[in-house]
């Protein structure tokens, strides 16, 4: 694993037709970068040179490896993962550019479960010609849900940007229809607890403030529209509240949103996706970050699309890329930090009345799992 | 009714425990306004005049008439409709309240029928506390279809902002549930046609292009999530699209706002209420303007509601009952020139091929109902 300071960012292509190497080059473009980081993109050299060509970026000096294990210099790093015969038709999506996009992401989540990355930025896919034999998934967060998950863990989408709105959802890619009956207590109640976990873990945010939005218009005006806020919400708000999590609501989406609101939480729990990511994007702009919680390793990615319309164009904003790095970086710290903080916490050093596990504390006792100097 | 250039406009109280006399008063403050309109409040002076005590707001100097029929002059006129002992208290709903919020909203109606005034402002009333035998409905679109309407009118929600964001909705005030099953290509093509129409004649537009909402995130990303989109949304496109009406889509929610695409078209129809009212809240902040298109008459209202929160408390900003009062004026207008405009078209004055109704035509011939002079 690599030192504190610089971290190994593993950075996949995406569809090599939408407008990955674009945002990739424009991220890494200014070098400085390389102060904080060591990318190791997941694509190819030819793929990259072609864009520079034709958009006129940034020359990005690529040492070209293996894997990961090979990226121990302060330079970038590309693992060529494509064929030497693939073609590039800018704006078109086809199955080769599925399967190299497949490719890239296979090869880079091997070398993040090896321990080889740090965290993983990956660039947009196209759902439709990515689909294969081993990834038949509506988007990245369900397939690293299982390919880095472990039995029980529960990938959360949160978008977030550097303005400090997170937004996170109750359900994700799924027909309205069906997103509407899952929004049940348990499943809140979850997301409300996976949410706050994340924000204290991942956003070093202590107490953090969590809104959780209404299902239905006015929050269903008191059943006048609507009793999912009754009957399933505002329970799994009570029993979270009850159990110290900072979250109140139900509140309308246009009214949290409207009133700037929103402002005062650390983090808004949507119910569904369209009303969580529409006031996201249009807040957020083109520096929002996708980032995958609850899962043992890191992964963020720009909040936008392949953008075929504008592929091959050098029209795109390289902002949300950019951003999708320093998440993951932040992210990846904050969560060390949380972690140490709580490995070895400080046994009681007082007497308790009327417990029959007191104990005089032993302050020239060594505990076998510390691994950190204590003083 | 009154000329041309000066129109009357109708403004309720609303909830008086709410923030309506406050913007109201700061709506009307400066007294070019009488240039433009007479205003007529439907409420109380002695209301009025609390509420201008308690936050130290203008001294509306208003005429205390008995309906809009006296209100001819230059002045601001006010119309008591509520019980003299009535007590208002900020903040707190009541039945009281609420019943004064149906007596002005009742008398305004019934001057509006007589022709007594132009149009209808609305300040914000309680859902709940309003509804008695005469109001039994979710909000005012209801029952302004229902007291203003004639048979066949479909009374139609349509959010405007100075900006010229328009964005009108397929469902409304109901369950997000039900408004999912609504979603079908008969409703969605009327709702465009009429959205359409109200483009062209209330905003003076005159080949307006509609972006249309999907329902299902990523617009169902080709039945991945969802079919609406395929078996309802894009036949009621191509249908509408095939009789001339400029409808694109669907669109994704978040990605059309988030990438600023919206600003390209005229109206925005959405599938449901807080699929369009939240990213309109969040551009259009405080001047957004509810306007009820598809009726006989003209009403409009702030965007915001009774914000019990900060009622009495003078922070309410007068904003959008401000552009409320300024957008009934325009629709007023616009509506009057598009209906003479199409009253009296140039008959053919040309031979078509193969047509058997060709007459030559006489120029010294006049019509009966012409009614303005047309040279």
């Amino acid at each position: 694993m690599s030192d504190y300071r610089r971290l190994k960012v593993g950075i996949t292509q995406g569809d090599i037709n939408g407008i990955g190497y674009e945002v990739i080059a424009g991220a890494l473009e200014d070098d400085r970068i390389l102060e904080l980081c060591t990318p190791v993109v997941y694509g190819s050299a030819k793929i990259a040179a072609y864009y520079r060509k034709i958009t006129d970026s940034a020359n990005i000096p690529y040492v070209q490896i293996q894997g990961a294990a090979e990226a121990t210099g302060q330079q970038y790093y590309i693992v060529n993962v494509a064929d030497e015969e693939l073609r590039v038709e800018p704006g078109v999506p086809s199955k080769a550019a599925g399967e190299a996009a497949w490719k890239a992401l296979e090869k880079a989540v091997a070398d993040l479960k090896a321990g080889e990355l740090d965290v993983l930025v990956t660039a947009p896919i196209d759902k439709h010609s990515i689909q294969n034999e081993s990834f038949s998934f509506p988007g990245h967060t369900e397939y690293l849900q299982t390919s880095l998950g472990e039995p029980g863990d529960r990938a959360m989408m949160i978008m977030c940007s550097p303005l400090g709105l997170r937004v996170a959802l109750v359900t994700g890619h799924i027909a309205l229809e069906k997103a509407v009956e899952m929004v049940q207590t348990q499943l809140v109640k979850e997301k409300i607890h996976d949410f706050d976990i994340s924000l204290k873990r991942d956003f070093g945010i202590d107490r953090p403030r969590i809104a959780v939005l209404s299902l239905n218009p006015h929050a269903g005006e008191e059943g006048l529209m609507g009793d999912e806020e009754t009957s399933q919400i505002i329970p799994a708000i009570e029993e979270c509240f009850a159990e110290g999590i900072q979250c109140f609501g139900p509140y309308p989406s246009d009214g949290l949103f409207g009133s700037g609101a929103f402002t005062r939480f650390d983090g808004i729990l949507a119910m569904y996706h369209d009303q969580g990511l529409t006031p996201f994007k249009t807040i957020a702009m083109d520096s929002g970050v996708n980032f995958t919680a609850g899962l043992p390793f890191i992964r963020t990615s720009p909040d936008h699309g392949t953008a075929y319309d504008i592929a091959g164009k050098g029209e795109a904003s390289a902002e949300s890329m950019r951003q999708a790095i320093y998440t993951a970086i932040d992210i990846s710290r904050n969560r060390r930090n949380f972690d140490k903080a709580r490995k070895n916490p400080l046994r009681k050093q007082y007497f308790e009345k009327n417990k029959s596990d007191n104990v005089v504390l032993d302050l020239n006792k060594t505990e076998d799992h510390h691994d950190l100097p204590m003083n």
